[in-house]
């Protein structure tokens, strides 16, 4: 616990100021002010919270976590659980979506096995941070033992340490029924109803959909965690990647890097690091809102706007990615473009 | 007009074939079956629109077609006619918002002098299709003749004749006191109210607001155009910035190149190229939707739902740069993901 509390304690208030001086950088370039709306918005984050007047997006990077859930047995999603090593496999080959959107957007992608059930080849380039070869089953106990819980923040929070040198991080999930966990920590720490923040995930029917929302019902029964410690919720229907997600966004954030939220589950993450210390949020720099019912809800609790609405539900990072793009092109403008006194350009 | 009727008739609607082929496709990408939302629906579309199973964007450009508005004299604009000019030199040194965008997307930028009031230098990389110094004030008479009309629209098929080996094309603008010609335009051609289709344009106040308003009325009212009758509303309260749009559409749509419909001013040019052979639409691609208020009531007639909502109001094809560079983004996905054969993922 020592680690999380160190990096908590390093995360700070980025400068105000900071945001001023964008502001008027922008201002000076040409065009009405304000006219690239949004964009706009995003580099006036970068630098706040980078306190750097020459933001850069040299090196970017994506981390994809990876973790088994042992309430797939309950059958909550549309896909085996098989599937997750399928899928690690995938990624170390290159041939699944985050990988192309990575590449698009000129980031890294580091596949982190935070606990699946099997065994990686050592050479596939996945990351070990394994805790467990997947969670307990929530909904007949807890997913994790709280010293788990801790660990996977820790090891999250390990991994920013060994990839430091990075402008902007980008998180990214994978893990069959790893939308139930995170919807489960949704209602708990929103406060929300199960049903409200409940999703169809990979596409289950009606029937799976009743399915899971009662068996969410039962794992917050049963275990009965504690909204106001977000180790006790995330012990006890958390997930080993949601763990590492919510400590990669705070050593991120203690080191002053844009950290990209990406869909449903890194949200989850979020908010767990958010209740950890809630100073991470001025680090944290939304992506897309999810068609997952619970995302909305996860994002609006912690004042996230996203940039991107284009009805996506996969994970992996695929929202980070074309968001690092989107940051790409912010901080271009912000870099490359002309000032009306440097162009000639009447003001008014 | 031949020009204009001839690449009209070439405009052929596609197979609707193409799109359950680039559906079917997707659906075996290792990923839930339209997890990735919007994203398969611009690749499907692309595949659709080209009736290419491979597709590509290896060639990209953005034409950002300039004009001046004679109507700038009302007082309808924050700046000053001379920042047309001003903005052009800016756009040859590559300075603008639209050259940083196009850079970022990887696209070749056209910028096109379609009538703008003074001269531009021979050497400054600016295509030269000059119509006249500027239209006339349309709150005093029509714009410009009917000739002229015809002429902008041939100018911009021109444009694509000449620069044919584009994958994918973008539109974009160029005018002061050009989103009053397009309010105008919109008006006439969706029949909405002259106040719920203009907005602020570069950023005027209530006074200039209300003014620009009733300048928009008083041109409609005392020109008359009419509303089945495309070239008669060009010519009446249009710019020559706007019919070169128009032209670029068609021209792109004869030639089943996908075409990349900007903000504000290039979906009054939309709705000119719909009014003149509605197959055109097949071909269009949204970008974002403008703060501006007629751009929303304008994409809806089109049955056009954009992909980006980031607050921008800016022109001059940043909206379109942007969507060039979703529209990689989901071809990448569609040519460079693995299979869920290939990567032997089970599929349920």
């Amino acid at each position: 616990m020592n680690k999380i509390i160190e990096t908590a304690k390093k995360i700070i208030e980025p400068d105000q100021k900071m945001r001023d001086i964008a502001k008027a950088h922008l201002d000076d370039l040409t065009k009405p002010p304000g006219s690239l709306g949004r964009l706009e918005e995003l580099v006036e984050q970068i630098v706040f919270i980078t306190g750097n007047k020459k933001p850069t997006t040299a090196k970017k990077v994506i981390f994809t976590l990876a973790g088994d859930h042992g309430v797939a047995e309950e059958g909550v999603s549309a896909f085996p659980q098989a599937v997750t090593c399928q899928m690690l496999l995938n990624f170390s080959h290159g041939g699944a979506a985050v990988n192309v959107l990575a590449r698009h957007a000129g980031a890294d992608l580091k596949v982190v096995d935070m606990g699946v059930k099997g065994e990686i080849p050592q050479n596939s380039g996945v990351v070990n941070k394994k805790i467990q070869p997947g969670t307990d089953n929530m909904s007949k106990g807890p997913s994790m033992s709280k010293n788990d819980a801790i660990l996977s923040v820790e090891r999250g929070i390990e991994l920013v340490e060994e990839n430091s040198d990075y402008d902007v991080i980008g998180t990214g999930d994978m893990g069959i029924a790893n939308t139930t966990a995170s919807s489960a920590i949704i209602a708990v720490l929103t406060g929300k109803d199960v049903k409200q923040v409940t999703g169809r995930g990979t596409g289950i029917n009606n029937n799976a959909f009743q399915n899971k929302v009662e068996v969410i019902k039962k794992a917050i029964k049963i275990n009965n965690p504690d909204p106001n410690d977000p180790i006790d919720v995330l012990s006890k229907v958390g997930g080993f990647e949601i763990g590492g997600i919510a400590g990669v966004l705070l050593a991120a954030a203690s080191k002053r890097i844009p950290v990209v939220v990406d869909g449903l589950i890194a949200t989850a993450g979020a908010l767990i690091a958010a209740k950890i210390e809630p100073k991470v949020k001025f680090y944290m720099v939304p992506s897309h809102l999810s068609v997952e019912n619970g995302h909305k809800k996860a994002l609006q609790f912690l004042e996230l706007n996203p940039y991107f609405d284009l009805s996506m539900r996969l994970g992996e990072g695929t929202g980070a990615a074309l968001t690092i793009t989107l940051i790409d092109a912010a901080v271009k403008i912000y870099n490359e473009m002309a000032t009306f006194s440097n162009a000639k350009v009447s003001k008014s």
